[in-house]
């Protein structure tokens, strides 16, 4: 049995809420059972130095934990004077999946900054960072359009994640905290509306994985993400 | 008139939520107007090198602002690797307002961590962040009697704080982001809840101000505060 | 009685040496008591980026220690990488202090940078650096009428700082460190030549304090500072 | 055809030079095509704070490239002072997939660093880092066993890791820079000497891929592994 | 008798390999004896602000150990985030002895930057580095020339140098580690071609010395950069 | 002729006032010409790690220039959060000098710390420091013996340092700023008082140079410290 009495193909209950920052272009707070992270899109009129004159936006995304985000406080990034190499992992990755569906030509000369701030954490944080980043980020584009700024929204498809894993054998959706700790193996999923793979990270933390094995877990990780894609397009109303 | 059509002594609306979050020993919400601080209290079996083998305990603070609290985007202090001279000032500024009202002897050789974090920044974020601070500090303290660890709540009073100031020579209440840039005086008041003083900062922007002045700033906040102490006092419960 | 035999309201001897440094536009050496604090006026043909193509100057602060001031060597700030919180409190504090008397339309497009090196301290270095300070920008800005770059001094007023304090309940003028270290309450008053608030900072380190207590703390930095402001007077023959 | 006139399934010749270092315990020198990596293992006799008193060992990974191992000289990292998010996430890749063979708990409290310092790249350094590492890795152990430290080599299997992508649509191996920055798909995948599952890594750099594509590529790089193990087998005579 | 064998007079065997990296336009790998340094020159199209519309060239240098060229793994550099007073002072000197030969005006507005990585160390890493450092920067000109950059290779002369010491009392040419470390009196001697010095640096580590013993360490030096200078005659083919 | 009149072979006038900070156990303001150097000797119980329990001392040094030291502002080293490797530079040489003369096991398990802080900068500031702190290092040792913690002072000779150099082919003894930035050689010399060599750091900027001028700058420059060690011998009295 899973811990929350959850079974194997069963996600926690997800809630997606939007606008919830006045000062910010698109905003939404998602709630993956007790993981909860803050999305924030910052639209800005420049981009990086390698994309100038190029016609072409950019899309990045920064992840941060509040210290009491987790059981037992973690101390600030900014004390240590740098992000860990987890952060940047997964700022990179969240940054990597919010570009493969976005038409940077259609965007123009501009940059979307995602900020996902982890208020509370029990396990797919970096999951549901880019299942909410991508809410925040429709709805920032859409208010573009509203604003007359870009004819149509410039997304190609929808994007969402979530993690599958070997616990004691059998593999399992979306792990919390306590079941990511004990998995034999723990994959990380991105996948398009389509249903087409984005990003498939998989890593054996303990004994080696199989083919088979492999297929089982991406197959729960698909019907997994269809769900969350359309909690995504009631939300968004794309 | 007010930029928010408010008197010149009225504050914005006030709420605090508490028990915000599963993970920390004491955690509030505080909501002051459009301002948005999430605080909480984190308790640690360790002190700093000073205090090992002294019997006291203590506390500290620290601050930060999510980037997309502000209009503009400000960018994280962990990507210049240091919290700045401001941030600085105000963690402090929390520290030491929390300190002036817990004996630190009957709190024994433990560190309660306060973290302030702006979520939505209208103004006056330091002040809102002592008064939440509190609350957050408060209720974990309350947490440890109710556990038997501590045997009464080693808090000699409540603390709040908040800003008032001279724009355009009136003196007004509890100033939001657009008066606070206009101010010619700006002063923040932490008071105790018996109405004493415990730290007064204030500073003229642009042109100096007398004694008359200084006693009219300082009787607004006396109000302001009795009114955030009370609001202290039910949520609580103490 | 006090440690050096002072009475309550004396404050200690000071004498300001002016032109002490072959290399700078304007500098003073400020010795109050122990506290030696030397002040260099440094102007630059450049403002901070919000400042350009505004017509108007700026004037900035920068305080440091040498590591052998202090009884017990303190270690170097670039060796930690940053400045301490506290550095950066204090000069921010030494720059508004200068601001809030200098006419910025007048100076020009130019920065006038303020060096405060402590040399020696003995309690009271942030009010020493402010009117020593004070004393190299007046004769920075004199030469500069002398030199033909500007008509007249752009400065409205003096600006000069003490601290005072409660100290075993007794209010006390100019504190040297070992009271400043015993002392209840804690304050920095800044006033203009004319007798007029510029920053009030008042902390009660151990005990709150109320409206009576502030305003004998208030009259005592009064009487200090306008003998400072005489001082000032006639080492700058403005 | 390819750049350098490979079939899509023929990987780059390959070759590993051992004991290239006088000063460590283990080295290998992989050339991959262009590619160089030169990997050291250095054996101490501490482990991290978390294990220490566990009776197990540790296994970490440091990769950088030197900074003209690349066509345009590329600046050292810690003239920025930090190492990129790019570099923590290599050296956490290559520390996990050696750790994933090693038995800690025969290895004893013990931690072996690996470094692996690029000297020429041409596209494919992290799966050649991992690779070599795993040469030094087996004959630093090896020594220790010949030294009599430890009874049998605590490896539980081999680890080779290698690059796979689509490129203009085509499954390709061991890509080299040139088609690497063309490809629409990359994959990275470290497997075990039975070919199982260690690390999969599959990143739509331009579109999404199916299942069938997946495939593909994982059968490709299972069959360029094989390679790369029985070369290893070769080199380290285990 | 020495360490190794050697005679006083007598320098390790010296070898230079030239054009080991396919990326650079000029490379060598110095071994003497058991000290190895891969020298690798960059050359960029801009030069320092203070050289701009200068017309002049310049020319700099950075210097680095891999971590297992020492007998015990040195921590990388960039994991404290910044070099070492001792890099810095190793490159300054590389960089100095360089320039004394180039003709910065013939070279043009350009940088040529000389990576000096030390693969393995056993002494004299800064003197094998700058004489290894020449070839490279030699090579690269004389590329310059070929490609018709450049009309002549801009060099005045050759540069190479080694290391000398008094060790129990006997002055000795070229010391190893373990003499390096033995030495009462170490110097660095950098000539030119021509047998003029470009840089003397001796250090007494435990007892001064006179007149005498620096003429009899500066003979030795002299003799021994001779024959360097020969190879490096040989090996640049200028 | 010089640019200050002087002949050649003369040095500015030295003057050196002891006892300059009532903080510190020894110190000593040096003024070369107008290099002027605040240098303070501190006094720790405690040693650097590889020291620890072998019954021997260190002394080590620091040095920093005011910002305003220079004719126009240099920032100071924290605000770009590290020294530069010329400061490193300069302060391992003035560690070096002092540990030279000290008996380290007379000083027992304590660590001497020079301060050297330039106020005010006119070339030669690095022989400046290390003639002034040899001299705050004698009063602080003579007070431990004058205090009885040590039975006599630990020092086995003096130690003073200049500089001279080749200006326009002309061999000159303490170079002033001005002759510094146009000298072809530039060479610093560090002596005992019984006129042996601690330190030669000789550097050709624009020309090499042969034994002959090397011989004549010597000369001039054992004149020069000469002098200085009689300095020296007056104002410590020992």
């Amino acid at each position: 049995m899973r811990t929350d009495t959850r079974k194997p193909d069963q996600a926690r209950p997800v809630e997606i809420l939007t606008g919830v920052l006045k000062t910010a272009e698109g905003s939404a707070l998602i709630k993956v059972g007790n993981t909860h992270v803050l999305c924030a899109a910052s639209v800005e009129d420049t981009v990086p130095p390698f994309l100038r004159n190029s016609g072409k936006g950019w899309v990045t995304a920064e992840y941060s934990m509040l210290p009491r985000a987790t059981a037992k406080r973690t101390p600030r990034e900014v004390t240590k004077g740098r992000a860990s190499g987890r952060t940047h992992e997964i700022q990179r990755l969240i940054g990597r999946s919010m570009r493969s569906v976005v038409d940077v030509t259609a965007l123009g000369e501009r940059t979307v900054v995602l900020d996902c701030d982890v208020i509370q954490a029990d396990g797919g944080t970096r999951t549901a960072s880019i299942t909410g980043a991508f809410v925040a980020l429709a709805l920032a584009l859409r208010q573009m359009v509203d604003f007359g700024v870009l004819r149509t929204v410039p997304l190609r498809d929808y994007v969402a994640a979530t993690s599958v894993g070997l616990v004691r054998g059998i593999p399992m959706l979306d792990l919390c905290y306590e079941e990511d700790s004990q998995a034999d193996v723990d994959m990380n999923v991105v996948m398009t509306g389509g249903g087409k793979f984005i990003e498939v990270q998989a890593t054996a933390e303990h004994s080696p994985f199989d083919d088979g094995q492999m297929g089982q877990l991406v197959d729960l990780a698909r019907d997994g993400i269809a769900h969350l894609v359309e909690l995504q397009r009631k939300v968004t109303g794309l």
